[in-house]
């Protein structure tokens, strides 16, 4: 086995087993040729898997190995947020060139573990290889719901509101900024988006979401895979979307970052979701905010500041996120 | 989305939507944030994932898609059949170059559901991504086991008998001939590794193993995992050893692969597991061979045909199937 495999693979297995384990879940993890994974009595599995490729999701010039891992597993636990579920265990494969230091590993383990213990779950298994060239991540997350409960993009229906937890638009800006000043690295570095687990089980206990997705791709598109699965259409409000806030100019004047960035920018890991009833302005602590309603004509349009409607066409991740 | 990545992800959900799907276990596939999948009661989840990398694990000159295809997912579900399991759904995140031919990633997937189809299981979900260079697949296959039942590495006891399916060094013996001729590329065209579910299924439901692995790094090492689980030693008859046979020289005379093919060659995915009681000489129309026993002693020893003794040493993988 070559050094820098068996260095990873020893690596892992330390972290791994270090990392707190509090989830009764997984009955044998790694050092098998399986994971045994046990779920509650009368629940589903929920599988999610999200792979992610230096220089296309993410620059190891821009991003911490702490971000970046963290980035990964976010994008797991978001799934299965939106499905209103709980998260179980995770898996990770990971291949590194022969080049890679292995501070950089070791850094990058340490906000996988981190964040999997905020969330109390464990890294129960995944693979390692080396790469030829640059760095490459899939995490898959094993998640629990209630049978037949599992929140789906396909249930909104005509009338529904149109909710988001959090704001729109920080990770988006914080790209564009580094893609124009290269400074907005620390922007990058203390970004920490928060899978809304807590949230999506909330609407799932009450019953009260009707369709449910992760913005990770952006609003736009990510509202156009709830209408084509639903069969419905939308119109939102641009006054009502909620937009982070980044601080601008000499002065760091803090303003909303741009419309355009809430709503085609991706990496948000909020939740965009529809529902009949009125929605709590707070869940877990988190915000939520009506944003628009579902109709029954197909597409999607915006409403902007001085009344006018115009269709809105689903452009996220594209022009954002991707080909760093 | 950029142009390769969206025709991917249609080609992905147009095959795996016409693929079979004979298994009740997904609930929810290919088109929502997770996958939902409900498992028979009273079992347990395994849960495994394979990276493949190419020009490490595979080369697109010697390597035909669907061979790269099948041996990916065959790496899964063997880690499923070691286990005693049944698989129940596939998972796969595929990362491509710009410049791969949508013609490879179609006839990858022809490979991949081609074989997922012979074990009843479905394309469930996955993720694509654009690759700076070079194709990456990470597989994830589902599996079920009876609770409590799956076969773990760690229950070899000592006085077990120490079982093989199959024939062993196959592969590695073709990617020897690959590496000096540059001839045999139709042997790894050909070579269709089949993982021994049904085997692995019957020795857990008839309980005749104690400890059982799949060999996918090569005998001595994976024998070598199962020792340290299970905290002894073994003792193997190199006569006993079932070798793969290959056609060699010009008169094409068939002839046992070299007993080093079959020791430390990688990518068999026979089992290998251990018994206290007789096994059968065939299960499931594959054979099964006795090649040693479980000691007490530390370590491995091989004994020769003139009835020599010698030590063991893990050598699996490294020399044979890496860095291609």
């Amino acid at each position: 086995m070559p050094l820098l495999e068996k260095k990873l693979i020893q690596q892992i297995r330390r972290s791994a087993r270090a990392a707190t384990r509090t989830r009764g879940s997984v009955v044998t993890g790694i050092g098998d040729d399986c994971a045994v994974l046990r779920l509650p009595a009368g629940h589903e599995m929920l599988v999610t898997t999200d792979c992610s490729i230096e220089n296309t999701h993410f620059r190891r010039d821009w991003h911490t190995p702490q971000a970046v891992s963290r980035r990964c597993l976010t994008r797991g636990l978001s799934d299965i947020a939106a499905m209103g579920g709980d998260p179980q265990a995770a898996f990770l494969s990971l291949a590194v060139p022969n080049d890679c230091p292995l501070e950089w590993i070791d850094h990058f383990l340490q906000g996988l573990l981190g964040l999997a213990k905020e969330f109390k779950i464990s890294l129960a298994g995944g693979d390692t290889a080396a790469s030829p060239d640059g760095i490459m991540a899939d995490i898959v997350v094993i998640g629990s719901v209630p049978r037949g409960k599992a929140i789906l993009r396909s249930g909104a229906k005509v009338g529904d509101r149109i909710y988001v937890t959090g704001d729109l638009g920080h990770s988006a800006a914080a790209i564009a900024a580094l893609r124009q000043t290269h400074s907005g690295w620390t922007q990058c570095q203390t970004f920490r988006p928060q899978p809304r687990v807590a949230v999506g089980q909330y609407l799932r206990r009450h019953g009260l979401a009707s369709a449910m997705i992760d913005l990770s791709d952006g609003l736009s598109t990510d509202l156009e895979h709830i209408c084509q699965e639903s069969h419905v259409g939308a119109e939102l409000n641009a006054e009502a979307i909620p937009r982070a806030r980044e601080s601008a100019g000499k002065k760091r004047i803090v303003l909303n970052v741009a419309l355009d960035f809430a709503l085609h920018g991706g990496d948000d890991y909020e939740l965009l979701f529809t529902s009949s009833a009125p929605i709590p302005n707070k869940i877990a602590g988190v915000r939520i905010t009506q944003i628009g309603r579902i109709k029954r004509s197909a597409g999607m349009r915006l409403t902007a500041v001085d009344g006018r409607s115009r269709v809105l066409e689903a452009q996220g991740w594209e022009h954002f996120t991707k080909n760093l």
